[in-house]
């Protein structure tokens, strides 16, 4: 058992500011440390003149950059990465997105086991004693668990899209093997580089493609308490957690409305959907629906999508994906809690049920803490950039939005906002990834008391 | 005690929305009759050639904008007030803002006193048997104090206006009176209609102008509750309310907030602050700055600010004045409760306090609800006119919480939105007037059950 292990039970979030008060070391510190220092490290790998494909220096702001959208598995892009960086460039992009995902995934998932007291029997009587301390040995056995599923979700992804590039675009084995690969560690970890200056654009009718790296996505993004939940108990609804439950509803529900927005807005846009035929016109809006869940990549030109179509991009972008996985955002989770939350004060019930469990006050206010500090965030850094920036609201948003919430997508102006510009945008990356994770367990980790009015269910937030 | 009194004791909000299955007529909907009549009968009189300068109808589209547009005290314009309407047509405007803005006041105030339990001696005893019936007495009390106040303060600014077009602008002085008497009932029902074109752009430097307009502005805003507790303890700050304090508090931190952001977006833009004074500047941004709380007058050309100024003042519509007085939005008292709900999870404690108060869960809960259906309605109404019209993001968003939040603002393209664009305007305005109100008092109303931790207090929302 590790000191830090023990911190968690101690201090509010204002202690978790003040490290040096501390005698432990808050696990949100490890992350924000650990992600430091994969940033510093693929900031210097960068900037050496290897990285680059004309052999001379990117520069530290590329550099960072693109160390920066990597680990947090942003995929945003300040040059483009085929004919920018070298084989070299593209591997420390793809070990930093691994690692990146790799990091939060494990770290997230040991946290949401740590607050809903989900890590096995021995665990659960350890909470039950009110100390809630894991054993090493326990923590072992997630992060194997974690590493062996992202690897096996991420060769079989590869596998496939490395005998699509091989059969129907005629790439030779290495190299189909090298894109099959790349793309699938992108995707997986919902990171958005691809070595095509025009994303996936290319493959927007190529079902195989599109379905893969969807999927992919989907999976990864869904988090893993959830993908091993529903890896368990998928044929039993009714027996899953409220964490399930609000995870795989919230998820269904935004790639529908999503693809029927896309459907509605860009139907007719010659420069979109309006050059396919219908049933393309359905996998390219599907795909559309799913990449704001924050993977990143993109089979319609952005720049030429309606603005409507921008602003419901935003939304999806805000919102991200599920818990303790690859996607970003404040998490569908978060924003389905508030939806019961308004539901229930709509129908003017006392307390706030989700299926037979009753949710508590304190999550209740993480979810409304942790979308009213990101929403705070999002407003205030589209102000700067829109100060900072020659750019209209549509695209500044667009920009912030997909920084904070790792989604990587752009209208086109990243390498456009200037020097500081492109620093707010790192530093929005670095806390849309770690931000929602450590506050929100930070503050489920902040609370002693239970009410015990109904059987409660801890549900993490963010 | 009439019948429709007692009915706010029952049924939930859904109830509410099933009218014909209660045998008791909710006070909600009292308020939305009401200003449908009201809206229906200035259509009809702005439809009449007698209320254009041309003699020609306006038509219905521009008949029912403006009824709308004057009842819910907004100030969006489709036509230019002077030069298209007659005299006959602007006292249709005036007297449709009197009534809107006497009618919301009104009904806002008891429904105040109604949750707070605030009315009297009598009506305390009463509501702590828990029936809370108000007699009619108590309400014609309260009813009449709220007229004699509000034509106290429109009589008081106008005899300023009044003087100050005399002295300054050599106005003859049954010119004078009339414009002074207008944009008093204008300022203090925090409508923005003005009888210039450019509504007080001439007036930019006339502290007298822009700081009678603002303070009357600010007392309409504030709301009755607040207005009448400070009237009795303006020296004794700890005997203040929660309602009191909080908004208060808000509105300080969001006028000097707003006036530093302007400052710092506009000292150099030659089209607005860049022309004027130090000074000039101070008061100019002051005056943008109260504008948004909603009263909708502009001293500074809107089209002509920066993007991101136009951004801080989206949110500053959409937070809006005070419960209970003439102000739109989801109202400080919303926001500032949202706010305490973030400080005390990131504190993690267990209760939210205000003072020595504790915010009971519903009061919490009607915040969330009120804030996310207001972001939710803005959210769709800026992506149908985003669908619906050529303009990009700024300005359609600027123009959907301008008319949400009945702030009557606009970058200029109100009348260039097309029929449809107009209508949902209208509906944007009547939902954005009652809606916060009525769902605010139904929720509030909504609740038998208290818990006694501390003494708690009940705060209005929206
Ligand atoms: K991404
Ligand atoms: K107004």
């Amino acid at each position: 058992m590790r000191p830090w292990l023990c911190g968690v039970e101690r201090g509010s979030v204002m202690g978790v500011l003040k490290p040096l008060s501390s005698r432990f070391t808050h696990p949100a510190q490890v992350v924000a440390i650990g992600f430091g220092l994969a940033i510093a490290t693929g900031t210097f790998l960068l900037t050496l003149p290897i990285a680059t494909t004309d052999g001379e220096s990117a520069g530290w702001v590329a550099a960072l950059f693109t160390a920066t959208s990597a680990a947090c598995v942003t995929g945003l892009a300040v040059v483009d990465t085929a004919s920018h960086w070298s084989v070299f460039g593209e591997l420390v992009i793809a070990g930093l997105v691994q690692a990146g995902g790799l990091g939060i995934m494990t770290m997230a998932t040991v946290f949401t086991l740590l607050i809903s007291g989900r890590l096995g029997l021995r665990a659960r009587i350890v909470a039950q004693a009110e100390t809630k301390a894991l054993s090493m040995s326990d923590i072992r056995r997630v992060i194997r668990k974690v590493v062996l599923f992202s690897l096996l979700c991420e060769v079989l992804t590869a596998a496939v899209l490395t005998g699509r590039f091989m059969i129907a675009y005629d790439e030779p084995f290495g190299r189909a093997v090298y894109l099959g690969a790349f793309h699938s560690v992108m995707a997986f970890n919902n990171a958005g580089f691809a070595l095509w200056p025009d994303s996936l654009v290319r493959f927007v009718s190529d079902a195989w493609i599109c379905l893969t790296i969807a999927a992919s996505c989907i999976v990864g993004g869904l988090g893993f308490p959830v993908v091993f939940e529903l890896a368990r108990s998928w044929r039993h609804p009714r027996r899953w957690s409220v964490l399930t439950r609000i995870t795989v509803g919230v998820s269904v529900t935004l790639l529908v409305l999503g693809t029927l927005v896309f459907l509605l807005t860009e139907w007719r846009n010659p420069k979109t959907l309006g050059a396919l035929d219908d049933s393309g016109k359905l996998l390219a809006a599907f795909f559309t629906a799913v990449m704001p869940r924050s993977a990143g990549f993109n089979v319609l030109d952005i720049s030429e999508m309606h603005p409507s179509s921008w602003l419901a991009t935003d939304l999806l972008m805000f919102i991200g994906g599920g818990s303790a996985g690859t996607a970003g955002g404040i998490k569908v989770t978060t924003i389905g809690l508030l939806a019961f939350v308004v539901w229930a004060e709509m129908r003017g019930e006392g307390r706030v049920h989700v299926g037979h469990r009753s949710l508590s006050d304190t999550t209740q206010r993480q979810a409304v803490t942790i979308t009213a500090l990101g929403a705070a965030l999002v407003g205030v850094a589209t102000y700067v950039l829109l100060a900072l920036t020659p750019h209209d609201l549509d695209r500044v948003m667009f920009e912030v939005v997909a920084a904070f919430g790792t989604a990587g997508l752009s209208t086109g102006i990243t390498a456009d906002v200037g020097t500081a510009g492109q620093l707010l945008l790192v530093l929005l990356m670095f806390v849309g990834r770690i931000g929602p994770l450590t506050l929100g367990s930070a503050l489920a980790l902040n609370r002693r008391t239970r009410h015990y009015e109904l059987p409660e269910e801890r549900v993490i937030v963010g």
